[in-house]
């Protein structure tokens, strides 16, 4: 099916249920091949599923690789998306361009090996191999079948000088580091150095936050792991000034953490990817300070009353995954700090196909 | 039960279950009448459900009278606190101070008729009448029984010149009016005064917000309501300089709608307790902006993805509840701005017992 008139530039025109919402709220769109004259055809090579949504599955279903495949395929041949029905979270994709459409606006062209930057909460997708090379250990899934994008969704062509999986694995949480640059700088200016809190420092987007967050002036960065293991690669990356491990679920030990390492924290960023870490977030950060929730896994109604409940007068974000220069500011960390760029090999391999499994 | 050692100020020593968390993220609270030194007990005189809270139950059980007593009843005797299981939110209570514990540091004395400004959701509760005075129409329920505060708890002694149910009214959202006071102050230093649209206008936190972004300097406040009554009744009110009708979970109709009234909104505040409207704030919002998220129907991933789905820079702030001086500032709406006022009487008599019945 081909569209006949102009597209949405939101990917209306492909919402099939409920109508007349955006197509990330739906519960399904129509990822049929043909073109509207605004829309791109990408050739898909593989995915990248959101550490919430990977979680989840795994739990859900064992994680043997036979049922992790037959759980992603049924989603996306239900919904023409790859849009985790429990957690609401999606991923992104790399893949080819096979096809854009005459009014396309993204300046892409057939054979631009690219990735995408919505997310797949929102991006039609045909899955056409049933995951067959996927062995269901690794967020990355090799994948054959086709995606569509909208007007108004962003894709940025591949960096010739990094891997794919490398590259795939910084856009996919590129708007971290990038909004957490944004509230360190505002919170330095013209102030005495903030401390910086990152929850969850020696994983992909905590480690990219950490070292965001010193470059944009942080005065002291404070990196939170859960374990042993994670501290020594945390201390051995040299991102964090201070690295303590805590259980970010247990407000009163993040708390005590924190403060013991330097804080309160001005800014605290949070990047762990399990439920119930909103009231320690809080109680980590100075009153007049900002926690930022990336998580996929964060309840808007635990953080909002978790704060009221101990009148904290703490700014509360969201994580956007949209700034602008996102991408760029990423890459650019992953090529000029080795301590990133260190945390970012270890897990794509780790993850890769033939790597060292997840126990 | 009497705490023999000191409590702890956030009342981790009434959680029952699990361990190790806060009172807002607890299952199970111990809601004995007995204090722990820096304790104080208050005897309930009526409670005030959290809007997503009451729409919820009144859903599940039907509405009648009977069923609405007894789920409440059961999650109180459940949970040691009025905590809706599904939408995580609560509401907050009246009621007189019987007893304050030697440390407490509330400055409360017995016989003070307060407020409590910290959430249900976190505040032990027992109920001793069945709540055999509540009709189930309307958010205020009459209750008796008994509620602890704990150190960090914040109360407020009720003003002697507003009627009670009106009081309680307004503290039960005088977070949102003081948050958008906040951020349309920021967002008017030094510019144009910012264009600012509430969703949810012609409601409880939706008026007392439209009041406080215009004397926060907002250049024109755009109201959208659902419905031409709403509309009539904003009109009047005088609270908007724009009043439009549009459905806040159609994020077409709602950014057209905005920005034919003088938008794209430099601040979007939503009020609107229903879900899904996620994607629609973040359309109607200008790049640069800022999205308030006050509606406990608030999805924590449709924000965060909504917005990166159509490349939005905006800011999207989860509205904590709690803002040095929000008690006072939204009092002293209700007293100065009748426009708010005539909406607050006419809510509050609309749901108190004998008044019409909402159909």
């Amino acid at each position: 099916m081909t569209g006949s008139g102009p597209g949405s530039p939101l990917g209306l025109h492909r919402v099939l249920d409920p109508a007349g919402v955006l197509p990330q709220a739906a519960w399904r769109l129509d990822a049929s091949p043909g073109l509207w004259p605004d829309e791109v055809r990408v050739r898909v090579e593989r995915l990248n599923l959101d550490a919430a949504s990977f979680r989840q599955l795994r739990g859900a279903t064992g994680g043997g690789a036979p049922a992790m495949r037959a759980e992603v395929c049924r989603i996306v041949a239900e919904r023409g998306k790859m849009q985790n029905p429990v957690t609401g979270s999606g991923g992104m994709l790399t893949g080819v361009v096979e096809e854009a459409g005459a009014d396309s606006p993204l300046g892409l062209a057939p054979g631009d090996r690219i990735a995408t930057l919505v997310s797949l909460s929102l991006t039609p997708l045909v899955i056409t191999d049933g995951l067959a090379a996927w062995d269901g250990r690794s967020e990355q899934v090799p994948c054959q079948g086709h995606a569509i994008l909208f007007g108004r969704s962003i894709a940025t062509v591949l960096p010739a000088d990094l891997p794919g999986p490398l590259a795939l694995a910084v856009m996919d949480v590129c708007g971290a580091p990038a909004l957490t640059s944004r509230v360190t700088s505002q919170a330095a200016a013209g102030r005495t150095p903030p401390v910086v809190a990152v929850l969850g420092a020696a994983g992909k987007s905590g480690s990219l936050s950490a070292a965001a967050a010193r470059k944009a002036g942080a005065g002291r960065v404070i990196g939170v792991v859960p374990t042993e293991d994670e501290a020594a690669t945390l201390r051995a990356s040299g991102l964090a000034d201070e690295v303590v491990i805590a259980d970010a679920r247990d407000p009163v030990v993040l708390a005590a953490a924190v403060r013991g390492a330097g804080g309160p924290a001005a800014v605290t960023v949070v990047c762990v990817d399990v439920p119930g870490c909103e009231g320690g977030a809080v109680l980590a950060t100075a009153d007049g300070g900002t926690v930022i929730f990336f998580s996929m896994a964060t309840s808007f109604t635990a953080a909002a009353l978790g704060a009221e409940g101990v009148a904290a007068d703490v700014t509360l974000l969201i994580g956007n995954g949209y700034v602008p220069g996102h991408a760029a500011l990423a890459l650019d960390l992953i090529r000029c700090e080795p301590g990133v760029r260190g945390i970012f090999e270890a897990r794509v391999s780790e993850s890769a196909p033939g790597g060292r499994a997840e126990t």
